[in-house]
């Protein structure tokens, strides 16, 4: 199934897409929701994030080129950070290049939502812990990198993490291929067996530090090329499965925004 | 006033602490409350963390020893990082050293409750999207930080973020000192006119980047002196204003745990 939030005129909904309609639900997509009746067609309606986050963490650097290159032995610290919940934007949202500086860079890939609190899970039992999957952009300007390495700041800028357009409940995230295109061209697409921390090591490393809570998004890594771009520049962050999460560059100029 | 959450029997609530007594309160601390008229004896209920908070920022190495070597210039890009709000605890509870390691950090901060939306504030206006104040403890292992400088794993861990007793809204946060005790031998006691980044630019700073939320609670840095503690020491952080937030530190042997 495909989970949505989006609005309709004034009005913030949830709701199943189903082929170019949306069917209305009500509760909390992690442990109880029903259908209120109402449906929507998908040509009348704006998408939004399909969730706001509990939180949201990620992982660097961890595609490899080639299959042959995966490492057998794992790092043994992942370099995992965290994004702000307040940096989550929807598809269809301007992605804001922040002032002082003229280009960012995009990174598509595969963001997992997990839908049941998770403490020291075995590797073999993550699955049972992940609610469904969609699509991240995680937005970095590594200008605000810290030179000691500390990349929370060049992580955190609002509308610098993209979700969307759904969370698609009914995936194997083992056989999906991650993409991206920059004003049309492809530059990122790579198969989820590039990962150097693959999925199942790394939600249960996860779990063995921290309580991992319903509605937390863990961005797994983007593939091998990722580059900067600039003002006017669209962006496409894609999986198959899931669909497309498109957004547009645009400098945040403050001084425009008296028009 | 002095916020804070606790149970009383099997039940959670929330309160006002006045004297040896606690008013119960009801609604949202930040929006609308209002008193329940139930009262509660401080002798009969345990503290929890006083809220559970939105977000976890912290600022890294941000005091020095002597009001003179404040630098005048800022860090270009401060040490910002997040800890998962999964890492909180309440005064009295234990603080659980990870498996695989017998010593980590202790860290006595003034930690910030933000109280209202936050985008683009001025330094001048800071303290009007300060809710209040309690105490923190950055708990840190050091074992896992990252060799490239990401310390997200050090940090973590749950039982990793101390908060209380309470949050105190009436506090003048520049004449304040902040103290840690170490089974009882003074460890840290440095006035907050010690930060390296100073509430009023870092609060700015951050809002300039992300939208800062209600219930957003920022460590602002840790006086000299924090220093490695084992299993069985007794921390016990302190701002005079706010109180005392004890805990124990205490192995994490899942082996024990089947007794």
């Amino acid at each position: 199934m495909k989970f949505t939030r989006f609005t309709a005129g004034d009005n913030t909904h949830s709701g199943i897409i189903e082929g170019e309609t949306v069917r209305e639900i009500t509760g909390d997509i992690f442990t109880s929701w029903s259908y209120t009746g109402n449906v929507f067609s998908l040509s009348d309606i704006s998408l939004l994030a399909p969730l706001v986050p509990n939180q949201v963490i990620g992982i660097g650097a961890n595609y490899v080129a080639q299959k042959e290159e995966v490492p057998d032995e794992l790092p043994k610290i992942p370099v995992f950070f965290f994004k702000p919940v307040s940096s989550v934007i929807g598809p269809e949202e301007d992605i804001l290049i922040p002032e002082g500086i003229d280009e960012v860079k995009f990174e598509s890939e595969l963001a997992i939502v997990i839908g049941r609190e998770a403490k020291n899970i075995a590797e073999e039992d993550v699955l049972d812990y992940v609610f469904g999957y969609t699509v991240g952009n995680d937005v970095t300007a590594p200008q605000f990198f810290h030179e000691a390495g500390h990349w929370t700041i060049g992580k955190s800028f609002d509308t610098f993490t993209p979700l969307g357009p759904v969370i698609e409940t009914e995936l194997d995230p083992f056989e999906v291929r991650v993409e991206a295109l920059l004003n049309g061209e492809e530059k990122q697409n790579s198969p989820t067996e590039l990962m150097i921390v693959p999925i199942r090591k790394m939600i249960s490393y996860l779990s063995n530090v921290m309580t991992l809570k319903p509605g937390d998004v863990i961005l797994t890594g983007s593939p091998l090329g990722a580059e900067m771009v600039h003002q006017g520049d669209v962006i496409e962050c894609s999986i198959k499965e899931i669909g497309t999460l498109r957004n547009t560059f645009k400098l945040a100029n403050k001084k425009a925004s008296i028009s």
